[in-house]
């Protein structure tokens, strides 16, 4: 007996067939006394079909004529669940994001969030209808209609939870839960009953992608009570709080990885105040999202700077690190890394993890290439045809397999 | 030197290549040194489309979610052509009916515009922008999406025009102007350098659909110069004024015809005081539109009501009127009937006019089974296999095949 928001993605509502299947999860949460706000994606393909059309008139189309076609997705998924809905006897009324009072900043395409003028949907809660907003989507101080950016239906979803004070925010999706590990890659993984969000957000950064990281965040900033859970199969899912609400901490919560990784090394980079600064805004400039890096002492006055990328980026950033020529030693990069990190808030009060990582990796024959780690995550760069048999033997070890 | 507001229907907007060609035309007004407002509907078949799937989940949607589904599709068309216009060069900027200050009466599906906010509309007309305004739609007082129902785009672009005290109104559709009569029955007709407002309006009733009436009505009402060309073809079309403005106003402007008609004639009904508020207010609730209506008497206190629907409402009609056996002497019906009219602002001080019509038909042994008549209009009922011949006729005989 509550306010509950539940958010569909695109494949949840891919068809007309999956819409009403939708309708049939969300009468039932409403049949058991709540309120109930669905957040709903553009269906399936269309965002694509959209973007074609675009294509074929420019290939630099504007950002605000962009979110002017793309917002239409959700429009269409909205009225289309509503009549749903409607069709099986329930009260429910559709809402546009500016309908809906999701403001944004006044930027197109990865506008964030700034405030949510709920009245119109607490009003038609009242009313005792379901309420239908558009994801992804919202309108800006000007009235332009703006859109979030990826995973931008997740964040409208948190965020309206947040607004409404609501007492849970299930996210809907084609997996069932979050994962000790893919698997895809580890048949013995099992579904987590909770991660804190911490541990989400690593598990998101890694690959693991479930929920974007941004309504991760926004979540544990206003402590939204989230789940993830299939709109596929009736099971239950994984719940996404903070970790002093969780019922124990394991060390070692799950192990994710990143398949596509590339490794640079800057060596004998004249030690300036502003070399790294330089080096980093440099890249950041041409677009290259630079992820692990660490630096160590090269002789007297000099340092190496050693960092990954996506190996797709590779080319670009060596043609970019070309005027460095000169003011370091030597470039040397090398490809076809995986990055495999193990995640658990339990690991800031058990030294050692990094360690029995190590030790594992050792034992297997797994050369690491680069580590970094962080509070509540230790990551190792590979080779890429580790990855699997390295992901595999951490999962075995940390007893991820064990319920 | 002015403002043009230019509409452009579903054809001529039907495919990227024909956006494209759109952006071109709009472009040779701009560059004329006009301000340009640009009114769109929603792309060839996407209406269809749309109303496809919504009649996949109920046969019954609400109207306020098809609003909101529908209005969808010219979202689509603006920011297409927005793209296609900053493709080649121009600023622009679409906006949606709420975006523009299109405001609405509170009804779904066929509201009224009752008011424009055009601030934003002049502020980027300013700014030597482009506008791309959404036709088909607009926003309630409470913040609803609404639609203007049929012709809504036409209707769209004179109250803009009317609003933005336009010098130009411009309807682009698929023929190239208003002919004397239908140019595939008769291939002298010829196309109309301009026509009154109010024959426009007799001709747009009678089938020979090129404007909506409401477009028509508005444009009266407001005084907006209109002009009805091709979107495919460059050539002049015809000029939609206030009659006394026009150079020469002909006896006949043209011919039009309605092909599926049929007859009603309740027969000795008794004739009190309510007898015909009874009668067509019974068939209005049951949402059959009457179109011709002639009374005449049949004995003492009893009357003959005779009256033409479209032949598609005949059964549902003869299933009314089985409550008034009993209260009649008989009612019959005819099917397969057309209606012929001739329409033209200088018939009200032509008499002779209607008889002129009797004669022609009747020399061409054309039987008229019913007649109605009004200022600028004569309408005949006839047999459906004599309609062509009887078009054809009148055109001949009213010298409309001269210039």
């Amino acid at each position: 007996m509550g306010i509950v928001v539940q958010k569909f993605g695109g494949t949840s509502v891919g068809t007309i067939d999956r819409i009403k299947n939708v309708a049939k999860i969300v009468t039932k949460t409403k049949e058991q006394g709540n309120q109930v706000v669905v957040v709903v994606s553009a269906m399936g393909d269309s965002t694509d079909d959209l973007l074609d059309m675009a294509h074929q008139i420019t290939s630099t189309p504007s950002s605000r004529e962009l979110d002017m076609l793309l917002t239409t997705g959700e429009q269409v998924s909205i009225s289309l669940l509503a009549m749903a809905l409607q069709e099986i006897g329930f009260s429910a009324i559709s809402f546009t994001g500016w309908q809906a009072g999701v403001k944004t900043e006044s930027v197109h395409s990865k506008a964030r969030i700034t405030d949510i003028s709920s009245e119109r949907i607490v009003q038609e809660l009242k009313n005792d209808k379901i309420v239908i907003v558009a994801g992804f989507q919202g309108v800006s101080e000007e009235g332009e209609i703006t859109t979030l950016g990826r995973g931008g239906s997740d964040t409208s979803a948190v965020a309206l939870a947040a607004a409404l004070k609501a007492d849970l925010c299930e996210i809907y999706t084609d997996v069932d839960g979050v994962y000790t590990t893919d698997p895809r890659i580890e048949p013995k993984a099992k579904k987590l009953k909770e991660v804190s969000f911490d541990e989400m957000l690593e598990l998101a950064n890694l690959g693991a992608v479930v929920l974007h990281p941004r309504a991760v965040e926004n979540a544990k900033k206003f402590g939204v009570h989230l789940v993830v859970r299939s709109s596929l199969v009736q099971v239950e899912g994984t719940v996404i709080k903070e970790e002093h609400g969780m019922e124990h901490v394991k060390v070692v919560t799950g192990v994710a990885y990143d398949m596509d990784v590339a490794r640079v090394q800057v060596i004998g980079l004249e030690n300036k105040i502003n070399a790294l600064s330089d080096l980093f805004s440099t890249l950041a400039k041409e677009k290259v999202n630079v992820d692990m890096i660490v630096t160590s002492d090269y002789g007297e006055d000099k340092i190496n700077v050693s960092f990954s990328i996506t190996s797709s980026d590779l080319q670009h950033t060596l043609a970019i690190l070309e005027r460095y020529v000169g003011s370091c030693t030597m470039i040397s990069h090398e490809d076809h890394l995986a990055k495999v990190s193990i995640v658990g808030a339990g690991m800031i009060s058990n030294p050692g993890v990094a360690a029995k990582m190590f030790e594992v990796l050792s034992n297997a024959d797994i050369p690491i290439k680069m580590v970094t780690t962080s509070e509540i995550k230790v990551s190792c760069l590979v080779p890429k045809e580790y990855a699997i048999s390295g992901v595999q033997e951490l999962h075995r070890s940390f007893e991820l397999d064990h319920e």
